[in-house]
Order: structure tokens, then C-alpha cells, then sequence
């Protein structure tokens, strides 16, 4: 891979349109593939309202068709995991021979498929830290934090991380390197699973939730269960992880976590990559998880009713 | 205890209102604690409307002071468990020597607190199986069911409980007798656990609850927890009770459980009676409910957070 790759934006919402945007205006080639808010785009660019400075960006490279946009060095997979099943098909057709597939979802399990799929491809993983909404079309509020932490599927990718953290550095994206994919997930399925859980069960942001003592309590039963689930997979997560982010989340400023958002705006729930994995991953290796499963189980209620009554 | 003893109802909303009305109707004698339906009930009396038969009642005995009532041989316990605090005063004030109390509450745990503070009562506690609202006040709408499942603390108090399901079963309310007051509460937090707890957290009703798989795996999994707790507490439920009840509430019309009624009116929810004192005995007994644990704290924050916002 060369010094100036092409990049690749399949899905452009809060966090694809954020990170795309900034590459752009950094000086990368950037192709974004956007759907309903194609011509709101083409007439009046992006609007970023960003705690580390607004901007606007006009995109060079924007397609409302699959068919017009080109082959990629490094394509970002930025969709919610709830469209995965058109994932596969967008790999074939947009990325390069030997390209690099960056996985920008929540959950457990993506990679691995798509690297059964397409053995030719370098998969990478990466675990966003960020809030920010989406709040109108073409228009994101970045709220706080963005690095990304960057895990390779498998060895011998580690050329190709280095050239990625340098590029997103240059475009004030902060990177953090993992010495393994899986480490980053289920660290990251640490805050998701009770975070985005109860705050979408009880609607409520994180500062309401978490003003619970008892709530606190649970969140962190939840977090071992979760450790216990990692540590059959092969992955160690230190107790003072777990310590950390509670602290964290306690001090963070009041936030409402996507699927808080998708429940109140009724789109489809990220159940399967983020509770329902997971936990077969864990049921495989003798673990239960008595307590996530409620969640799981409630969250598929709320989505399955919540299309019900669209 | 005479064959027509005095009934003193404290508590008379939809449950309370239903089997006091339906006493009086049968020519028993009634005193009634009213608060803010008083002035409603004294000029225009009681009206329900139920399914085997609507009727209006103009009330011998109202009182809205504690002073006025008399002391009565059956004072019966009908209040929410979220307003116990009171129950022992009332008690101590209304219920002649050697009285019987009669509790009809859900939950666990109250009976055994009066029997401490009044070795001298005969205690009873009334499992309610009954579908009722409160409609307006004075007025009650009556659903479906009605029967009163009763079990005497301790021994020695057949006769008590022989001359009660005559005159309930007199005023066409249904009654079976329980060997024993902990077997029946454990039977009723069987289904006031699973559906109280579930149809509050999702804002559903029992037909929208169960149209889910899923869910009514869920259900079962917690009434295994309760099995577990209840035979370390010393009672035995079978499997064949959990299928039954499983069958029964998917066959029912659909029922909004009064907790979701309370979540709804933002009323005080009963998650103490019901949910923390049987996982507090159960934890005793080294019996984990991690999933009824999870229900408890979602409830405990939804009644919380419910009592900041108005």
C-alpha cells in the first residue's frame, strides 16, 4: 500500500460522516456512498459542529449508486451492524485486490466472516470512542472524545496499522493500537453491553443511569460477566479495567449512546452484533451470562415492537 | 369468632374496593377507610362494573379518619406494600384483641413482621388472583377472575379460615385454601415476578409480552430462579405449576399487570414486596436470582427516577 491511499465511506452517519470528513479535510482521497442524504450533500456539503473546531467540507467524491463508486485501497465499513447483510456484497465490488477492510462497528463476530469470505484481504478492526449525533442531514455534532483503537485480525499487519494511525493522527483522529482484535472488542463490549443496554431499556442517558448506586452495582456485575465471557475466548481483562470504566462513565458528561438513540428515532436495534454474539460466543465455552441475556432478550422485544407499531 | 364478624377494609382501590363492595352486597358488615374517593363515594356510592354482573352499592360505613373507625374482628389489608410504613399503626388501632388480619397483598415477607408486633392476631394472608381497576373514583371495573387463594400463618387457624371462605365464597368471590401462607406467596411471585416485572420495564401488556418467543423463554428462566429460591425457603413447586402458569397467561386476554398500571400513573412501584424481600431470603439461603436481580434494579430505577420527575 502506498503512502496515499483511497478511502472508501459505506456508511456515513454520525461516526463514518465524522471520520470521513476529517480525512477529507486533511487531504485524503475520500469516496462516500450516501443514501437519503445524497442531495442535501451534493447542494450544500457536510456541516460538523466539533468540539475540537467546526467546519464545513465540500466532498470531492460523493455516489448515490454502487455502481459509480470506485475500487478502494482501504474500505471503511461504517454501517450499523444491523445492515451487515449487504456488507459482503459491497467488498466484492469496492475494494481493491489485497485492499484493506477497516471495520468501524460495535460487537463481536464481523470480522471473522468477512475474512472467511475474502482470505486476499488485510482486516482491521476499529473500536470508536466518540459521541456524536447526527442531527440533520449532512450535519454532525461531535460531542466528545474520537480516538479509535486499531486491532488486526491474524498477524502481519502491522505496516499497514502504522500507515493507518499516522494518516488519522494527521487528521486529528487519535489512534490507539491493540495487540489484538478480539482484545479490542470485548474490552469495548465492556462499556457497550451495559451502557448502551439499560440506557436504551430505561431511556435515559448515562449521567441519569449511572446517579443509581444500585444501578452501578449492576453494571458492574454485567462488566464480570463479561470478563468472564472474554477470558473464555482466549482474552484477559484486568478487574481494574473494569474499575476504570465506571470512573470514566461516572465522570463523563451526561450521554446518550446509540442505541438510546435508535430506540427513540424506532430504527432497527444492534442486538445481535453487541448482546446476542457475544453471548453464544460465551454459551460455546460453558459460559452464561444470566444477566446480559435479560438485557438481550428486552432489547429484542423493544425492537421487534417497536417495528410492529411503525 | 362469631359467624358474622365485622370487616375493616384499609386500602380500597380496584382489588380492596372489588371484595369489600362484593361483601356488603352479600349483607355483611363493612367499614370502609377512604381518603381522596371519600366525598365521591358518600354522595354517589360505589359502581362497578363486573363480569359476572354489574351492581352500585351506597355504603353503610365511610369514614375518612382513622378516629371514627371501629375496631373490627377481620381487618382486612388491601394498601399497596409501597405504603406498609402505616399498616402496623392501623393494626394497633383498628383490629379487636385476638382478631384476624387479613392480608391481600402481594409480595413477601409483611406477615411475618405483624406476627411479631402482634403475637395475639390470627394471620392470614389472601393471594388475590383477581384482574380489576379503578376506573374513577368510587367506581371499579372488574375484568376477569376473582378467586382469593388463602393461607394461614402458622397452625390452629382452620376454623378461621373455614368461616372466611364462606362468607367470601357467600359473595361470590371464589376461594381455595393453601396448606400453607409461604407456598402460596412463593406460587404468586411465580407470575408477579416474571410479568409484573417484564410488562412494567417494557411498557407492554401480557398478550403483547408473550406474542414474543423469546420472552417466554425469558419468563421461565426467572420463574426456574423463584423455583430454586422458593425450595431453599422450603417449598416445593413443581415444573408442571411453572408450565401451567406459562400456558394460563398466553391463554388469558391481554392483562396489564398492576405495576405497569403504577408505572404508568407514576404511583409508587411495589419492586420491595415483590422482587428485593424474596431475593434478600433467597440470597440468605445462598440461592442466586441473577436475572430477577436485574428486573429488581431496573425497577428500582424506573420508580426512582419516576418520583424526581414529577
Amino acid at each position: 500500500m502506498n503512502n496515499s491511499p483511497s478511502f472508501g465511506f459505506i456508511g456515513v452517519g454520525a461516526l463514518g460522516g465524522y471520520y470521513s470528513t476529517r480525512l477529507e479535510q486533511a487531504g485524503e482521497e475520500v469516496h462516500y456512498l450516501l443514501r437519503q442524504d445524497y442531495s442535501t450533500v451534493k447542494a450544500n456539503g457536510f456541516k460538523v459542529k466539533s468540539i475540537i473546531g467546526d467546519y464545513e467540507l465540500r466532498p470531492q467524491n460523493i455516489y448515490n449508486q454502487v455502481e459509480l463508486f470506485p475500487q478502494v485501497d482501504i474500505l471503511v465499513i461504517s454501517l450499523k451492524s444491523t445492515s451487515n447483510s449487504s456488507v459482503i456484497d459491497y467488498i466484492e465490488k469496492l475494494s481493491k485486490p489485497h485492499g484493506i477492510i477497516l471495520v468501524l462497528q460495535n460487537g463481536y463476530g464481523l470480522e471473522q466472516e468477512i475474512a472467511q469470505k475474502f482470505p486476499d484481504k488485510i482486516i482491521i478492526a476499529g473500536l470508536c470512542f466518540l459521541c456524536a449525533n447526527r442531527t440533520a442531514p449532512g450535519e454532525i455534532h461531535h460531542l466528545d472524545y474520537g480516538m479509535i483503537k486499531l486491532g488486526p485480525l491474524g498477524q502481519n499487519s502491522d505496516s499497514e496499522v502504522q500507515i493507518l494511525k499516522s494518516i488519522f493522527e494527521n487528521a486529528l483522529i487519535p489512534i490507539e493500537v491493540s495487540p489484538s482484535l478480539l482484545q479490542a472488542r470485548w474490552e469495548k463490549l465492556m462499556w457497550n453491553i451495559p451502557f448502551n443496554g439499560l440506557c436504551a431499556i430505561l431511556k435515559c442517558d448515562t449521567k441519569d443511569l449511572m446517579s443509581s448506586q444500585d444501578i452501578q452495582v449492576l453494571a458492574k456485575e454485567i462488566m464480570l460477566e463479561i470478563q468472564m465471557a472474554a477470558l473464555s475466548d482466549g482474552i484477559k481483562i484486568e478487574d481494574s479495567f473494569i474499575d476504570k470504566m465506571i470512573h470514566n462513565t461516572l465522570k463523563m458528561k451526561a450521554y446518550r449512546p446509540s442505541m438510546l438513540l435508535d430506540v427513540e428515532a424506532k430504527r432497527p436495534l444492534e442486538w445481535d452484533s453487541i448482546f446476542q454474539k457475544p453471548l453464544k460466543k460465551a454459551l460455546e465455552n460453558q459460559v452464561k451470562m444470566p444477566k446480559t441475556q435479560v438485557l438481550l432478550e428486552q432489547l429484542k422485544f423493544i425492537d421487534k415492537n417497536q417495528l410492529k407499531n411503525t
